[in-house]
């Protein structure tokens, strides 16, 4: 479930662009604060989040900049006319940055069971759990409130030894109705109680070539984050990363993995007292079953899900330092743009979040879009990621065509980055 | 329903290369003989055809080629395992063509009840007017052979000046199994009498900049082989296809349209004996219903489809020669490969051959994905086709960037054919 999807598409007034989103209304102690419900300290933590990391990306982006004039993100903010908000910021054609995207959002309304169906295909059986009849003949109401809030961020450098890398958090709460469907009060009500409420989300790294000491610390730097927090964690976030960003059609990964979870909540949803796990995670991903013997409730998966946002920057941007100024050539372009059209490919054919937004009438396509690369490309039959090329002769052509035209080093270290991502590897 | 994505991928034995695929063994002369049965014929016509537009199209790049050598299409024969072969031909990074993929395919076998199912979103309730019952206790058969013959063509020129095209056209049988289920003989088998047969196909035109007399070119041509057959296809036609190739989350066409149309039979099925229309297509395309006065037979449909595959080259190859040597710049350039940005972005996430392929096991990947163009882009809200901009104050804020970087000609062509791409124009 994607939570920045949605626009002012359909409004008449102009959305407001700014140089950086205005922190000063937001209180950083309130984040620990359990008196102050966590839809509220969520909202605030993503948007310190972005912020944050829009420093961080502009510092690294102009630290040595040619050009005098500071390369800056381009920020905007919308409203939602059917309620809620974003920030929508957006670096393009830097020296460091390709295309880098940070946006967060905060949205609410009513859900209509159509929709509240749909999401029970990533959490099984929402429809069912919710506790309420919302269909067919003697529904007690006829759609649930909602709210969402999240950050979602996908940076891509320019210099093709820079990998590429996605994280995304996000809460989400089902509340209860005040009034049902005939007019009357609802005996459920409870402004503090959700119906269900969730976490989710995610961090992940696609390099173009491997540097098996980047994928390592990447890796390294959410686990020591997740195990800080309980060390069932990273084993089950991990597996499943791997398995969602498979590009099923091609037999390879969009890039060396790193976390991915959804339905991260206690297995009795509207309880808020502590909780004995095991957690699940509610999907049909049996293998990422996450099982623990530590308690949980819903401030210690709060405090998870802060725990892995603040990890994203030491996990990512020391990469792009480390390798913003690597001597490239036009082969290393080439194969940048390659891989950026798998990007491309996974996000457009596979991606739940983008395949939601898109269909989301009055969506922010924009917003959504913004995780496509400047530049990709397609080659037929390419000589290093081809589809079915171990049984085709047109491929061993490409191959022996290729071998003139580069050298042995770019082809062995395209290969080294393939083998990873046809056989997903445990990097800690 | 595609019908060139199977592939030997499971294969042991290697595929074959060759310089043209072999036409020694067509005839020519079976395509009007009654006599035969129309699968034969159409395979014999699209393989014709292959060569035909090979041949035209390797002139078209060789003619006033600035290299000594020749630049030649791949050819690469495959087998299907489960029965069937394929011929894919591709030319890339020609000096006229920057890819181009022609291909065919034959290929038959059993459709379980759950391919027949998926295929009924396409044709109407298929799986309760094929007559057998194929699910659940009691059922006869538990699949029906099917047969499936069609060429499949997508060109990118390298001028931004020369429109991208593609086309399709196909004949698909779903037939009487010889035995039931429990092995007894199948009293309705026939082997000349199909359960179900049906044509589909289509041809458009996706220019990057808009030539109106191009435009009315394309669709003269169409139109003129259309009325030949009958008066009543070309309107309903080219309706259906402004109506496929829509992004829908944009709000913008592929392109400037052509014709599209699927389920193209006869109103009884394996009524063979002249019938007359009207005709519907069957599919939930209201707008698009063909209706008639003129007798059709399933000669006259083939004659038609046929028409339509010939009128391809004259339509289509006379724009790419007209523009081949434009001079062009690099914002031309730009342009272009935000567009072709756009197109991967309709294949991907709405051709509904291409989804039907990488769906299918076994699927030979690198033939459905030839459509994908060599180098695609994406921009930020772009100062043109950026959704959502007459509400985006940054959008305001990239126009005034562009326009200092772009001259006021190059952001009004854009902005000539970003208006037919939003608005489809009736061109004859």
């Amino acid at each position: 479930m994607t939570i920045d999807c949605d626009s002012a598409k359909s409004k008449n007034d102009m959305t407001k662009v700014s140089n950086k989103p205005d922190i000063s209304n937001l209180d950083p102690s309130i984040l620990d604060d359990v008196s102050i419900p966590i839809r509220k300290r969520m909202e605030t933590y993503v948007k310190l989040l972005q912020r944050r990391l829009m420093d961080d990306v502009e510092a690294e982006e102009n630290s040595n900049r040619f050009s005098n004039e500071p390369k800056q993100f381009l920020v905007e903010t919308w409203t939602r006319k059917e309620g809620g908000e974003g920030i929508s910021c957006v670096l393009q054609d830097g020296e460091v940055f390709e295309k880098g995207g940070i946006n967060v959002s905060v949205v609410y309304g009513n859900l209509p069971p159509r929709a509240i169906r749909q999401m029970s295909a990533d959490h099984n059986g929402l429809i069912d759990r919710v506790g309420y009849k919302i269909e067919g003949p003697g529904a007690e109401v006829d759609s649930l409130p909602f709210f969402a809030t999240g950050i979602s961020v996908v940076i891509h450098p320019k210099n093709p030894k820079s990998p590429t890398s996605h994280f995304n958090y996000r809460y989400f709460e089902l509340m209860h109705p005040k009034t049902l469907k005939d007019g009357s009060p609802n005996p459920r009500y409870n402004e503090d109680e959700p119906v269900a409420w969730w976490f989710g989300g995610g961090a992940d790294l696609t390099p173009m070539y491997l540097y098996p000491e980047d994928a390592k610390h990447f890796h390294a730097v959410l686990k020591a984050a997740a195990d800080s927090q309980d060390v069932a964690f990273y084993p089950a976030w991990k597996k499943w990363c791997d398995s969602y960003f498979m590009i099923t059609h091609r037999g390879e990964s969009r890039g060396i993995g790193g976390v991915f979870f959804d339905d991260l909540s206690l297995p009795s949803w509207s309880n808020t007292k502590p909780t004995f796990i095991p957690l699940v995670d509610g999907s049909s991903h049996p293998q990422s079953q996450l099982v623990s013997t530590k308690q949980h409730d819903k401030e210690s998966l709060f405090r998870a899900v802060r725990a892995m946002g603040d990890a994203f920057i030491p996990a990512y941007l020391p990469l792009v330092s480390k390798h913003k100024y690597d001597v490239f050539d036009d082969l290393n372009v080439e194969w940048q743009q390659l891989r950026r059209g798998r990007y491309a490919e996974f996000n457009l054919v596979y991606d739940r979040g983008t395949k939601f937004g898109l269909m989301t009438p009055g969506a922010r396509i924009e917003s959504i879009l913004m995780s496509l690369p400047l530049k990709a490309r397609w080659e037929y039959m390419d000589g290093t990621t081809g589809t079915g090329r171990e049984h085709s002769a047109a491929a061993q052509l490409i191959d022996a065509e290729k071998k003139k035209q580069n050298p042995d080093s770019e082809m062995k270290a395209r290969e080294e980055i393939q083998q990873v991502l046809e056989n997903p590897v445990d990097w800690v």
